[in-house]
C-alpha cells in the first residue's frame, strides 16, 4: 500500500484568519511531510450555501490558496488543486447518490443545524441536502486512507465510510474505508471574545499588515472583570490571552502572568508586548505572501498543475469503478 | 440560432421491443431529418433503479444501439452517444442540484408512482429521489430547444424547464427553455393483451428471428369474447389487430375485417397473415442488424465517435455554465 493517503478540503471563504492557521494550516503543514497529501479547495461545496450569490468564490479561492502557499503548503510535497477543475469528483458523486439512502442524508446532525443557523438563505436544495455525498466522492476519490477532523466532523466522515462500504458491498472492495486523523483543534477566540469568524467581523488576517495587526490587538477585549487599571486580572480569564499562549514564549508569560494577577502590568501594555510578538513571528509569512501576490498567475500555474495530477490519480481510481460497475 | 436541436435519450433495457419502435424510434428517425438531433443512451438512469444489479448495462447499451442503427438511426445525421461517456453530465447535473429545492423532486409525480410500482426494489436513494435534475442537465447541456416527449412525460419536462429558468434567472441567460415536441405514440400491446413490455415477457423484439416472430404472433391473444371459430369477432377487441393496422397493407385490412365480423375467417389464419406481413416488413432490419452485428467494436466505435462530438458541443456549454457562475 505505502504511505497512508490524506485528503482534505477547505471551502473557499477568501483570506485565512488566524483562526484557520491555528486551526487547519499548521496540521495540513505536518500532515504533508508525513504523508501522501492532497489538499483541495472545495469550490463546488460554496455552492450548497453560496448559490445565490457566485461572484466572490473565484478570488475566494485564489486568495486562500495564495495564504496556503504563504504558509508553507508546498507543491512539491503534496497536491494543491481545485475541485471543480477534476470532473471526476462530480462524476464520482453522481454514481456515489445512486446508491445512498436519502435518510443518512436528512439523518446528518448537521443538515437541520446548519439550515437554522443560515436561516436567511434557502437551504431547501436538492445540493445541500447531497453534500455528504461530494464530500465522500471528494475523499474516496482518491483512495484516501486518513482524513484529518475535529470531534463535531466525525458524523460526516462516518457517512463517508458508509457510502465507501455499501460501494464496496454492492459491486466490489474498490475503496479503502478512511479512518480520522482526530486533530486538536483549540478554539481560537476573536477580538470580541466570540470564535474567530470572518462572519462575525473580529478577524485577524495572515495577510494583515503589521500596522493592522497591532491596531487589531489593540481592540481585542481583555478580562472583562477586571474594569480599572488597579484591578488584578485573570489571564485564564482574558480573550487576548488565547493569542498569547500561541505567540508569547514561555519564559515571557511567565513574567507576564503574574504581573497581571498582582495588576503590575496594565492591559494596554500586556498587548503591546503581544502584538510584537505577533507582528515578528508573521512578518515572514506576509512577506512570502507579498512575494507570491507580486506574480500574477502563480495560483492559476499551481492549482493548473495540481489539478492536472489530481485528475491522473482520480481518473484511475474512476477508471476501477467504471469496471466495478461493469460500465 | 439556425435549426432547431432535439435531444432525448433511451434507457438501456436491452433489445428493443415493437413497442419502443412504433413509440419512439420511427419518430426519431423522422427527427434526424429535420432537426440537429443528439440521441443517447442513458446508462446513469439505469443506475436509479438498476444499481443493485448493474451486470447487464453495459451489454443492454449495446444491444439497443444495434438496433437503432439497424433501424436507420444515422451517425451521419445525429450525434448518437452514450451518457457516461461525457462525463459533463455529471458536472451540470452537480451544479442544477445546488439550485434546483428538495420540493420540487418531492412533488414529482412519477416519483412515488415509480416507488410504488418498483416496490421489491430500495428507491429511497439520493440518485432516485434526484433523477429530474440528472435529466433537466441532459437536455440543457446542448441548448436543446425541442424534446419529443409523450402526454404522460409532460411534468418531467416542466421540472427541466423550471430549472433552465431558474438558472438563467440567478446567473445569466444561458439556456434555453426546451419546448414539448409532442408525439402520438399508440399504446402498443404485447402477446397477452397488456402493454409490450420486457418486464411482462410479451414481446416481439426487433432481433427475433423470423421464426420466433411467426411463433409469438401465433399465440397473440385475439378477441377473447371469441370463443369458437364459428363465432363472429371484432378487430376493434382483438389484441393481434393492434398489430394488423401497423404491418397490414389496408386493401388487406378492407377484406379481413368485415370477415372476421362474419366468421368467415378464423383467427389462425387472420395470425398467419399478420405474421407473413411483419416477417416480410421486418426482414431488412434484421438482415442490417446481423450484418452490423457481425462487425466487432462497430457499436463501441459509433458510441466513442458520438460521445466525442457530444462533448466537444457539451464542453462549449458548460464553459458558459462556468462563466455564469463567474468559477
Amino acid at each position: 500500500m505505502g504511505r497512508n493517503r490524506v485528503v482534505s478540503g477547505m471551502r473557499p471563504t477568501g483570506k485565512l484568519h488566524l483562526g484557520h492557521f491555528h486551526g487547519v494550516l499548521d496540521n495540513w503543514l505536518k500532515l504533508q511531510e508525513e504523508y501522501d497529501c492532497f489538499f483541495f479547495a472545495a469550490d463546488w461545496h460554496s455552492l450548497t450555501t453560496e448559490y445565490a450569490d457566485t461572484s466572490a468564490i473565484r478570488e475566494n479561492t485564489r486568495d486562500m490558496v495564495l495564504d496556503w502557499l504563504a504558509f508553507g503548503l508546498d507543491p512539491a510535497k503534496c497536491v494543491i488543486f481545485e475541485q471543480s477543475m477534476v470532473p471526476h469528483h462530480a462524476e464520482l458523486s453522481l454514481i456515489l447518490g445512486m446508491i445512498t439512502p436519502v435518510s443518512w442524508l436528512e439523518r446528518n446532525p448537521t443538515y437541520k443545524e446548519m439550515q437554522e443557523n443560515l436561516e436567511q438563505r434557502d437551504l431547501s436544495t436538492f445540493g445541500f441536502l447531497g453534500y455528504p455525498v461530494l464530500m465522500a466522492a471528494d475523499i474516496i476519490l482518491y483512495k484516501a486512507t486518513r482524513v484529518p477532523v475535529g470531534h463535531d466532523q466525525i458524523p460526516h466522515l462516518e457517512i463517508t465510510r458508509e457510502i465507501a462500504r455499501r460501494f464496496n458491498h454492492l459491486y466490489s472492495p474498490v475503496f479503502p474505508e478512511p479512518e480520522a486523523l482526530l486533530t486538536e483543534t483549540p478554539k481560537l477566540l476573536g477580538l470580541d471574545g466570540r470564535k474567530m469568524s470572518k462572519s462575525y467581523g473580529n478577524s485577524i488576517y495572515l495577510s494583515d499588515d503589521a500596522e493592522t495587526t497591532r491596531k487589531k490587538v489593540m481592540s481585542m477585549v481583555t478580562d472583562t472583570d477586571r474594569v480599572r487599571r488597579a484591578d488584578p486580572g485573570e489571564p485564564d480569564h482574558c480573550v487576548a490571552f488565547n493569542l498569547h499562549r500561541i505567540y508569547v514564549p514561555q519564559d515571557k508569560l511567565d513574567e507576564i502572568m503574574p504581573a497581571c494577577r498582582s495588576a503590575a502590568i496594565g492591559c494596554v501594555e500586556c498587548k503591546k508586548i503581544l502584538a510584537e510578538f505577533m507582528v515578528e513571528r508573521l512578518a515572514p509569512f506576509r512577506e512570502k505572501r507579498q512575494e507570491l501576490a507580486a506574480k500574477p498567475g502563480l495560483v492559476d500555474e499551481i492549482l493548473e498543475e495540481g489539478s492536472r495530477r489530481a485528475s491522473e490519480e482520480s481518473g484511475k481510481i474512476l477508471a476501477e469503478v467504471r469496471a466495478a460497475l461493469k460500465f
